[in-house]
């Protein structure tokens, strides 16, 4: 009862802090940007490290004793361990491509962790307005709205999701499209909106039925949509079909009813 | 003079038929769906088609002496051929999939050809409440403010979007993750939504920088779109580089900035 009193207390701070932070890149959104660059393709903005300094700041006010890690902070300082402490996890704009085209999947992504466990998260969606909410054992909600994942059962009849990734050498590229092209024999369609977060709230709702990404930017990518996409009623694993890894960044989600067609079809695709 | 308030007429007429389509589309959306299979993929509502209806006969009320062109006419009585007459091309909803999905990129695409030239296009996204459009000669405008494409000038820099299609076929999808293969080594990142249209208004707006589509349904998923990409700025052809033509089912869309090198690596991906 204690732990989920403050469960509860941990995802309204989270709420606050997305909400907030959603503001600063909804007014960048239509402007144009002043972007640094980060790899070949990967970019980052002002936007971006406004928005991790607000959230951070915002939760340890509340929360001094808690962990956190971030894409930026962890870029700037390298990696941060993952311990059983109450840990944030936050990707303060998920889609930083989509922000600088003004393409509208963007969101903020605040996951924490207990015991290395995903047991809180917020992904939101401020050009959307969309906020999607979870909690370990207690469901998933979109806009205060119970979420819940499709009841497909066939493959053929899916729409899944997936991303080109940001590394452009000849093996990865081509080990992508021809992952692809295997899955394309078997899925209804592809989509690919930019977002690992979305992807993973995507499936959340039934909007998308399958999601895989291998090579994401790291466990704040995923830490948030993981528990949504599981309070939803969705199994999340590793693309193998062995047990999802916070930390290799790799991710697979779908509903319980195409896990193994799923996993068949991503091993089929090697 | 007489011909520009004769198209301030044919536009406001589409901009009514489109609303009104959008609310059956929207109040559709969040609903379980029966549906209908047209072919492996594709996939037909009775949305669709309660559509297709509306926007017909709103139109043949204001303009009884044009001609009309719709996917759902098509589909039942065959193609129509496109003559000089003002001719209205429809497609009551563009992206089913997303529809049957909830996946919030669908859109009603109005277009008018006057002389074989595509001359006013509406395209309405009613989950996201953004309405395209463009007169030929007068701009083009997202929820009346005037949009622009994009003022990039490199392809690594640019956003492509693209379309795995419909057809399963090995020789068909082989050469289409060939050339998102080849393409993904000279753009930033590439995006599929699932929908035409709206891709040609992405464009429009300069959320995308670059959109190529071959083997789309018909007509009716371009002629809307092409008119607001060029009142953008846009240019619109052929993937080869040749002119566009509205019956081949191809098309792309850049800024003119990027035509050279996206049609060179167009050709390069074949």
């Amino acid at each position: 009862m204690a732990l989920n009193d403050s469960l509860g207390e941990f995802l309204a701070a989270a709420v606050d802090a997305a909400k907030k932070a959603g503001e600063i890149i909804r007014n960048g959104f239509y402007k144009t940007k002043h972007v640094e660059h980060k790899g070949q393709v990967d970019l980052v903005t002002e936007t971006d490290k406004a928005c991790e300094d607000l959230i951070f700041n915002h939760l340890k006010q509340h929360f001094p004793t808690h962990k956190f890690i971030g894409e930026e902070t962890t870029a700037a300082n390298g990696v941060t361990e993952l311990t059983d402490e109450p840990t944030w996890i936050v990707d303060p704009l998920d889609g930083t491509t989509n922000f600088v085209n003004g393409f509208p999947f963007v969101c903020v992504s605040i996951g924490l962790t207990i015991g290395k466990i995903p047991t809180v998260g917020v992904v939101y969606n401020p050009i959307m307005d969309e906020l999607f909410t979870g909690i370990h054992g207690q469901g998933a909600f979109l806009n205060g709205k119970p979420v819940k994942v499709s009841e497909k059962t066939e493959l053929v009849n899916s729409l899944l999701a997936t991303e080109a990734g940001t590394k452009r050498d000849k093996a990865t590229l081509d080990a992508t499209t021809n992952r692809i092209n295997s899955l394309l024999f078997k899925v209804r369609s592809i989509r690919m909106s930019g977002s690992c977060a979305l992807n993973l709230c995507g499936v959340a709702c039934g909007r998308l039925d399958l999601f895989y990404e291998l090579g994401f930017g790291g466990p704040w990518d995923a830490a948030a949509g993981i528990v949504i996409a599981q309070e939803a009623g969705g199994v999340v694993f590793d693309p193998s079909g062995k047990d999802f890894d916070i930390t290799a960044q790799r991710v697979a989600a779908s509903n319980p009813l195409l896990k193994d067609a799923f996993v068949k079809a991503l091993q089929e695709s090697e």
